[in-house]
Order: structure tokens, then C-alpha cells, then sequence
């Protein structure tokens, strides 16, 4: 049977290249990078040599980033390490209502010390308008924080134009580019944004490694403490051979990038055009245009995200149905409610994310195998017979 | 040169059979563990297999195992994320003087919130009085922290007597075991703790992963936030190739601990007993028993303790001053200090930390080296030149 992996918004293979840098880190060169001696010291070259590759792909100082555990920790740091860092400033706190939880629940937390949050709606196509945004702002607001693109449906923000507004306000504003750090070009000063989260498992480095990007001049508090590391600002023994992996994956993503966007759009829109034409039913979720290079989100009528999974599965095809950090959760995306998806069209979420090594032939292939899936799931559904019969229930 | 690397509190090399267990998960075994399909499975079932294995180590059940990115980031989690789980039940908590500074820290920022702590002191063989924590105790009291051995004077601390007054008590206690899990025999329930810390780096297997085990029933609030991992207690995908390395790494320990202490106490008690007979004013650090395997420190009067560890790097030998979290501080060891020693004297702290891959040699090589550069150092001394001068200033 045939293997397709398209599920790269949940973890990406590591790049050969990738594991070779990070073999030697595996082996001879154990040391701590905080250790005065020779051992220390290769240890520590090699994470300050990663801290420019990753400057480098975000136009970046390297003495601006933070390396962290995962994207989850960079925003937890992020949005925590800044609010807390400004103490009788104000207690406000505006974020985008698509967010990812490491944002969302951070805030809520920040809430049992008399943190405020308002969510920013979006439209239909997942995309926040920037007047929202000026209209939320209070005189105690502390932060804004907006994904740079949402994982889910893979529409892109605008940025540049919020940044306008938080600038006039002088306000702190940061952004979670997980989904877009290593995957489409992206430059801090032009983003116009103060801090930027992002996690080498989006674009073929290693798992258990990230980095927060924070704006020379902006005070964050410390999360994880204990520790000299990363100039007091992060705690605990540098994972070194994940951060050399990162370096790595940053500097071929840099280098790589148009080819790679080159490869992947034109087999994402494929997807976006010729699944909706071969199976009723079905919409797209998030922008058209505005969208991740290799990404293409569908709500399927009719059937359950998580059956279609499975029965995918068992044909060799790997796709998720929303967020792998909610996965488990069974719950419908809060990403898709907040675009008005009603929820029942929302449980049949589906989640395509195209790699470096996904060809045509694998989209031919899931094509194939998908309308068969489809019809079957909607025989078993109530809703669906009941849609036959009297034409309503459909969107 | 010969090459000695005796840092082993800083950094172990990974075990080859540790290496070759992560390998696959570099490779072609990269899914999320959180995702539904046959990707995600088996990322999954590998770290499924991990918690079996750390869990073994220390006589605990693998559900009660949450993994996380470093021996600090357990302890932030154990200490902040204990503390805030008992909402009004009072805000006292009780830690030894000479914790590692994630629990210290972790402690102070808790002040903000209204947290009081309370230092209990150690003798000068840094060793905690059971008494002197029952004397601590307050009726808010909350948490009690004490680490099971020191990695800087390697004293091994008396839990199972402290877990009987916290058990009377019924207050949650926490363990650092960052410098015990997987070198001196540990079973939690004989300790009787609440909570315990590890890190893969101290035994063998990688950075960039560590564990915090929770006892049944004991409530946590989770630290890093926004994902269902780790039973939503710990948030981020998880690091497949550290845990599976860190499982490895702990069921060799387990396995293999016996013969292990046996190489290493013969070297370190050389170290402690013919250092001192080869160097005027020098004093073991720590309790010459209830030690660490491994572990051998010292004071040396008259030297300052980056200058010896600067020359011995010279001469091919690696070894450090006091915690290599600290170790670019600079300043007198809180450790030190809290078990009596005068600055002048914890200036001149050093640390030998053995490993698997020392022989007898190796020491050989040290007690020969390490004469001639105390001598030079001496030289340079101006409070050695008045020492000799007059006698007085020795300790």
C-alpha cells in the first residue's frame, strides 16, 4: 500500500542534513555549553553558531534569541515573561480569538493575577481585521499578541498593519510564527513585531527545541529559572544537538525556501480546487490567497473528522483533523467556531499539510481514495439521510 | 595530552546504547505522538515504553510520570505548579538552604503571590537536620523541597526521615533527584516523597529531557500550557528522541548501577583522601559517607577556583567550581556558604565529578598535575605571601 504523509503541521521528518549536524553533538561533543573548559566550550560554539542561523532567518540579532523546549514554550514565556514584565502598566491583554492554546490558556492563567483578555474576532476566512484590533486597545493595555498564521486553516495575518497600530500605542506586541518561521520568508523589522515564537518541528529540524525571538530593549520576566543560561532569561542545560539541529533546519529553510514553495503550492492547490469538485459538499476553510505554501483545510458535511482519519489511515494516508496539541481532545476547533463554522459542519474538519516529500502522485492518490471514503461515512450518518430526503441540513 | 573528563555533574556522554535507541526516532520514526494515525502511533508507543523504564528507576507507576525538557524545568513545574494547587490552604513553604537555584527562584517568584518561605539551614557537612524541618513547619504550610543530594558537595540528605514529619503533617514534599535518579539506588516510596525530579544528562542520557514524577492523588497545576500532553499536565510535543534515550539511559542505570558504583567509589575515595595528603589546606566539601558515588570536592586555600580550573584545563582535565547552572555567576556558592565556609575560602571550591569512562589512571594523572598548579597559583596569592609571612589568615 502506498505510504503519504500529509500531516507536516504535526511533525516534520528531519532533514538528512539536519541529522548529520546534530550526530556529532550525539556523541564526542557532549559537554554543557556553561562549563569553563574545553569540553564547555565546543559545546557552547556550536549553540552560539545556531543562535545566527536562526538570527538570520527571521532578520534577527542572535543576542535577541532565546532558545526554548518547544513553540508551546516560547509562547508561554512570550506571553507570561511579557505581561509579567510590566507591573503597574496595566493589566490588559488583546489576542486574536484563533490563537493557539499556549497563547489562550496563558492568558486565562494571567487572569488569577487580574490580567484582562479581549479575544479579536475574525472573518469567515479565519483573518483578523486590523481596525479590530485598534478598536480593542484600552489605555491599560499591556500586549498584543496574533499568530503570524494559523496551523489550522492556514490563512496568514496582516501583520504589518497591526503593527502599525501597536506601535502608535507603544504597545508591547508579539506573535506565535510557528506555522510560518522556516516556511514562508519573514522578517522581524518588517513584521513590525516586538517578540516572535517559533519551533524547529515546522520545517524539518528536530523535535524538543524552539526559540523566542524578543526586540532589543523589550523586558520579559524569566519562566523557566534556575539558571545563567541564554543570559538569565531561560533556565536549564542547553539541549545542544536540538538547538544545533534548529540552526541547521533555519539556515537550509533560509536558503531553501523559494524552491520549496515553489514544490508544495502547486500541489496544495490541487487539493483546494480538485477535492471540492470531486466530493459534495465540501468547503475550504481559511483563505484562498492569504495561506501557508503547503496547506489545504476542508470541512467535509456529513461525517466526522476523526472517522475520516482513521479510514484514511487505513488506506496509507496520514492527515489530522485540527491541531495535534488538541487532537485528543475531540472537541470542535475553536479556530473554526470563532470563523462561524457551525459545529456540525465543523466535526468534519480535515487537515492536509503537504511536505518536501509529497509529489503529485500522492495527490492523485489521495484524491482517489478519498471519494469512496466520503460516500461510505455518509451512508452511516443519520444527518446525511436526513438531508436526502428533505434537502435540508445542508450548508 | 591525556584527556580527562571528570564534569560529570555538568554533562554525561551518552551511552552508545542510548544513542542507538534514539536513532530511529531521528529517522524514519518522526510522527507526533499526539496525532491518530499509524505516524503518530508509533511515536507514541516508544514513549509509552520510555515511562515504563523511568518509572522503574524509581519504584513508581509510569502513569505518574510526566516528562519535561530539564531537570529545572521539573522542579519549576513541581515547585510553582504544586504551590498554586492549593488554593487556600496557606502560603508557607519550607526548602533547605542549599537547594538548587530552580528551586530557590521557582520559591522566590512565588513571593509575589503571597508565598513566605523559609530556609531550613545544614550543618558543615551540608547535611539537613530532620528536627530543624519539623521546627519549620507552620500551620500554612504547604510545601516542604529538599533535594536527595547536593550536586556540588554530593551529601546525600535524609528524606525518609524528613517524609515521616511531612507525612504526620500531611503536607506535599517535593524531591530534586537531579543528582540521584540513575546513579545511587532511589525507590520514591521509600523516601516517602511527593514529587520527584530527574534529568537524562545526569546519568548517561540526553539533554534537553527530564522527568517529574507526581504521586497518585497529589495535585499539580500544569507550568507550560496550551496542549493535551502528557495527560495535559505538560504542554508541547513531546521530545521523542530524548524520551526514548532517557528511557534507555534509565533502565541501564537500573540495570547496571551496582557495578557502577563499584568502579566509581574506589577513584573518588582516592581523590578524597590523597588530594588532601598531596596539597597543604585543602578540605574535602561534604559528608565523607552519605556521598554522592562519584563525587569528590574540595576547598583550597589560597586559590581562586576559575584560575585552578583554567590551568587543569590546560593540562587536558576537566572540572568545574560549583554548578555549571551558576558557573558563568562568578560568585561564592550559596552552598558553601550555607554549610559555614568563609568566602575566601569557597573561592577556591573545586569539583571532581567521575564518570564511566575513568580509570585509576586518570586519577593518577590529576594528583600528579595538581600539585605544581596550586603551587603556581600560590605565587601569585597575596594572601598566601602573608600567610607564610605571619601564619595567620589559614584556616
Amino acid at each position: 500500500m502506498r505510504k503519504v504523509y500529509l500531516d507536516n503541521a504535526a511533525a516534520t521528518p528531519l532533514l538528512p542534513e539536519v541529522r548529520e549536524a546534530m550526530l556529532p553533538y550525539l556523541g564526542e561533543v557532549f559537554g554543557n555549553p556553561s562549563s569553563l573548559h574545553d569540553w564547555g566550550d565546543k559545546a557552547r560554539e556550536a549553540v552560539e553558531s545556531a543562535r545566527i542561523q536562526v538570527a538570520q532567518l527571521i532578520g534577527a540579532n542572535p543576542e535577541e534569541i532565546i532558545f526554548t523546549g518547544s513553540g508551546t514554550e516560547s509562547n508561554n514565556l512570550a506571553i507570561k515573561g511579557l505581561a509579567l514584565a510590566q507591573p503597574g502598566k496595566g493589566k490588559h491583554i488583546v489576542v486574536s480569538a484563533i490563537e493557539h492554546f499556549s497563547v489562550l490558556h496563558s492568558v486565562q492563567t494571567l487572569g488569577k493575577w487580574g490580567f484582562e483578555m479581549t479575544l479579536v474576532p475574525v472573518d469567515k476566512y479565519g483573518v483578523v481585521d486590523p481596525q479590530a484590533v485598534r478598536k480593542s486597545l484600552r489605555k491599560d493595555t499591556i500586549l498584543v499578541s496574533m499568530m503570524h498564521a494559523n496551523g489550522e486553516v492556514g490563512s496568514i495575518e496582516p501583520l504589518a498593519e497591526i503593527s502599525k497600530i501597536t506601535k502608535e500605542r507603544n504597545i508591547p506586541f508579539h506573535t506565535d510564527a510557528v506555522a510560518t518561521a522556516g516556511t514562508i520568508p519573514l522578517d522581524v523589522s518588517e513584521l513590525g513585531v516586538d517578540s516572535l515564537s517559533l519551533a524547529g518541528n515546522q520545517f524539518y529540524g528536530p523535535k524538543g527545541v524552539g526559540a523566542l525571538w524578543v526586540r532589543k530593549g523589550v523586558r520579559i520576566m524569566p519562566f523557566l529559572e534556575g539558571g545563567v543560561q541564554e543570559g538569565g532569561r531561560r533556565a536549564g542545560t542547553e539541549n545542544v544537538p536540538a538547538i544545533v539541529g534548529l540552526g541547521k533546519a533555519a539556515e537550509l529553510a533560509r536558503v531553501n525556501m523559494p524552491a520549496r514553495m515553489k514544490q508544495l503550492i502547486p500541489l496544495r492547490d490541487r487539493l483546494l480546487t480538485e477535492l471540492p469538485a470531486k466530493i459534495d459538499h465540501v468547503v475550504v476553510t481559511g483563505h484562498l490567497k492569504q495561506r501557508l505554501p503547503g496547506h489545504a483545510s476542508f470541512c467535509i458535511e456529513f461525517i466526522e473528522g476523526e472517522a475520516m482519519l482513521m479510514l484514511l489511515n487505513s488506506q496509507g494516508v496520514a492527515v489530522s483533523s485540527g491541531s495535534a496539541c488538541t487532537s485528543r481532545a475531540l472537541k470542535a476547533s475553536h479556530v473554526l467556531i470563532a470563523m462561524g463554522i457551525p459545529h456540525a459542519l465543523a466535526q468534519g474538519s480535515i487537515l492536509f499539510t503537504l511536505g518536501l516529500d509529497n509529489s503529485a502522485r500522492d495527490i492523485d492518490y489521495v484524491l482517489e481514495v478519498m471519494p469512496p471514503i466520503v460516500d461510505r461515512l455518509r451512508q452511516m450518518s443519520p444527518l446525511y439521510a436526513k438531508f436526502i430526503k428533505t434537502g435540508k441540513g445542508g450548508k
